[in-house]
């Protein structure tokens, strides 16, 4: 699903996935900006806590947002796809002036929240100007195309990664977080090599890539972004490989970003802090 | 050190890192490709086994050539530098058309060999047309600038590798061995990054690297060879980094290369198969 469309003379929120694992105590820089750009005092930010089974995910969150100074923060307890359609759940919804989406499952999260009343809701308020952030699942629907599962390791190959429809608030970048932790690169490889036409994000934990209306993306956290542009690939083996075959990709482009780095994702040029 | 100068009208040898690992029975493709190229029924193959502590690498390796159709296969004993200035052994040495440098722990084959009479004859029969296959260990020593360790990951970091100075048969190439089994890529990236005049090769295990007098590289093998190249580098933090602290290199270009794929040493240009 391409994201929804922008009214003239708004702008956009900023979507901004993270690793997972981010700081939420000692220097919780990913969730302060994120509350900040909410609009601090005044942020009201609702949670999605869908993607967790743990029943106390979103009281947690509300906690700490509330500490990060944040008006106010509540989080809608969605675990069927009734829920998803709750009228109560959509009016807070429109109140809010940032949207956060916890890390668990996101299977779980898409298959529940896909194609609901909230899930449009998200999108456009997103369109309207309200920041979304999430973490780890909460991360991965963010795109038109969510890296649902691969196996670990750092070559792409056949089987490499599984995909499902995610949604769709960016469609110019495939992404998968707690990336160096979980030795993630051949399912980003993977995923971008089946149809070279976004780039790859790889996201480290306690990492967010803040991608504002302009497709500017910056980096903010203790860890980097890999960023693997497919725009040069000049031969992939990857159509004619067998199960478990080597694959051969040539011509890719390699970024490492670290805090304040920055990456257009409609040129697709890297800038340094 | 710089490769051993080659006389007018002699062919260098192929300089043949493997990544570790090289099948040696049922599809030993590296190794027989080895035995072919050192002259097949007529190759005397000599094999140098100082990385390894076990007793019997060296004879191991004696008999699958042997089983491999060499006409002769034999293990130079040098687990001392004395050892490694032993006349008969010079002499062995000097009758190869091949020599085989096994695995093992690549600090202790330079500390053995590094400066000795076996390692400047390496040098020199390879620049007169002698090959020089190495695995793991064996492999890592060839190089001008041999990586000797490094922590694991996925990403660079200031402290991401230690070298030391190498054989010096090739020097326009880094390279890592055991790649993707053991999560090397930030090791590689560090190495690169360092000083980025030279491209980064992570080598898979059961993979080779014939890289043939005129610096062009055939991947031969059943994994993949990961190449860093750094000469479009635009920006590296690695200067300005702390310990621990997440690095920023803005323009790298990457390839992944499977068996019968090509890349030029000089024009680092990368070809499919």
């Amino acid at each position: 699903m391409c994201p929804a469309k922008v009214v003239d003379g708004v702008t956009r929120g900023f979507v901004i996935p993270i690793g997972g694992a981010e700081e939420r105590k000692s220097d919780p820089a990913i969730l302060k900006r994120f509350v900040e750009l909410s609009g601090g005092k005044a942020a009201v930010i609702v949670i999605i806590p869908t993607a967790s089974k743990l029943a106390d995910t979103g009281a947690n969150y509300e906690q700490v947002f509330l500490e990060l100074g944040a008006h106010q923060a509540v989080s809608l307890a969605i675990s069927s796809r009734d829920d998803a359609a709750r009228a109560d759940y959509l009016e807070l919804l429109q109140q809010a002036t940032g949207i956060f989406i916890t890390g668990g499952n996101q299977l779980r999260l898409s298959t529940i929240i896909g194609g609901t009343p909230v899930a449009q809701a998200i999108r456009k308020l997103n369109a309207g100007g309200v920041h979304v952030a999430g973490t780890s699942a909460g991360a991965a629907i963010m795109p038109e195309h969510m890296i649902a599962g691969g196996p670990t390791g750092a070559l792409p190959n056949e089987q490499g990664v599984t995909f499902a429809p995610g949604l769709g608030l960016i469609n110019k970048v495939l992404l998968d977080q707690h990336f160096s932790q979980r030795n993630r690169l051949g399912r980003l490889l993977s995923a971008v090599s089946y149809n070279p036409f976004a780039s790859g994000l790889g996201i480290c934990e306690d990492t967010a890539a803040f991608i504002g209306p302009d497709d500017m993306l910056e980096v903010v956290g203790s860890g980097s972004i890999t960023v693997v542009d497919p725009s040069g690939l000049k031969h992939s083996s990857m159509a004619d490989a067998r199960i478990g075959e080597a694959i051969t990709l040539i011509g890719l482009t390699l970024h490492m970003l670290s805090s304040g780095a920055k990456f257009d994702l409609n040129t697709r040029e890297a800038f340094p802090k």
